[in-house]
């Protein structure tokens, strides 16, 4: 079966664009991957063949495929994958996103979470889709080895992922007491939590644990979201 | 004079897209400002007027003009600017960037200067085109508060920037020495250096001061650009 439809949200399929995140399918996922798009230029097809017979995976060989598929970016591989859900592992800890909106930022973001050791990622509703294949293309394939899981409110999470002695850092700019993250005290258990880009965390979540403000200068309106993350992430890493 | 062609590099002017960019051109640089597009629906129109009047800046009501200029952004106000060139300050930190290649990249990274008290970023050739429309409505504005110049190589800049007790620090994956940025030592006067996005520094840099890699796991290849510089300059910032 030679799936060639744009991805629509739902739709129960996706891609990986470009070699980088089709081979991290083909290594983290591979029980997800239904096929692969081969160009009969691409140079690494030796490589992908030999990932794709280890699983029984077909290889195609369609350039017109891939040219329809590939939305104006230079790829030439596509790994063509089932969407797959996953359940956070509550004895970790998560990055929380509230309303992330924007997809280049969603996958920059699934990219500094695997960097800084992280591997689940609870998303609050309305919250972007990170099956697309923008999101799985910005990630560079981080989205194959983590577990992301949408929550209908904070609440529904909490009852969840609560209940072991987790403690929430909420970030925020206007939040009362303002601890920076460099010197904030790190549990073993926690959540970071992040709002949405335009209009950061609702003023509630002030409430829900230790506010945390990343120290910046009165000149710039705030931190890009994928930077006030990364540099969350790598304060808290586990040294 | 009413100017509404297409921003090319080198045509001597250029467009702030959008009210946050716009606001910040007027506050910062009134003296290249040439002019202000207002869209017939836009709010803050006697914000605009006050601030042009100040300064003896044109408004000019012309919707199609910004219908044009806007390429695809959900704009109501273009600021339009004289295209400016900066000599750093050489007594004080920089950022240096060496071929920077993504517009939406240099203008996150130069929003996260300002955050951080980073006001002076060298450019070494070839490198993206910081008055491009794309790059100032990423930095958010922030391009109008800084100092940024372009040099033809590391030599051209180091003879213009040292004999101050400068020192070096090159953001590298394979350097040698591993020294995280958290914990390096934090001179007074400064230089951070980063690689292009796709190949990063070349190794010579290795050679001109302290190594820093920032820790990161070895699932990912690397870290984002954008957050690399974020971390580095968040790690160096004043405190």
């Amino acid at each position: 079966m030679e799936v060639i439809k744009p991805y629509k949200r739902g739709c129960g399929y996706s891609y990986a664009l470009g070699a980088f995140p089709t081979f991290e399918l083909l290594r983290k996922r591979p029980a997800c991957a239904i096929g692969v798009f081969v160009h009969s230029t691409f140079p690494e097809r030796e490589k992908v063949e030999s990932l794709c017979a280890e699983h029984g995976i077909p290889v195609w060989n369609n350039d017109k495929a891939i040219a329809r598929l590939s939305d104006k970016e230079n790829v030439f591989v596509i790994g063509v994958f089932r969407t797959f859900t996953d359940r956070l592992n509550p004895e970790v800890p998560h990055l929380m996103l509230v309303n992330p909106s924007n997809m280049g930022n969603m996958g920059t973001i699934l990219r500094s979470c695997l960097a800084f050791g992280i591997h689940d990622v609870a998303v609050i509703a309305p919250g972007v889709d990170w099956m697309n294949p923008k999101v799985v293309r910005a990630s560079m394939g981080a989205v194959f080895s983590l577990r992301i899981a949408l929550y209908d409110s904070f609440e529904e999470y909490v009852s969840f992922a609560s209940g072991k002695g987790r403690e929430y850092f909420p970030f925020m700019l206007n939040g009362g007491a303002e601890v920076s993250p460099a010197e904030c005290f790190k549990p073993d258990l926690y959540t970071l939590i992040f709002g949405n880009e335009a209009t950061g965390l609702p003023a509630e979540y002030a409430e829900v644990g230790t506010v945390i403000k990343i120290p910046q200068s009165e000149e710039v309106d705030s931190l890009n979201l994928t930077i006030a993350v990364g540099i969350g992430l790598f304060c808290f890493r586990k040294q």
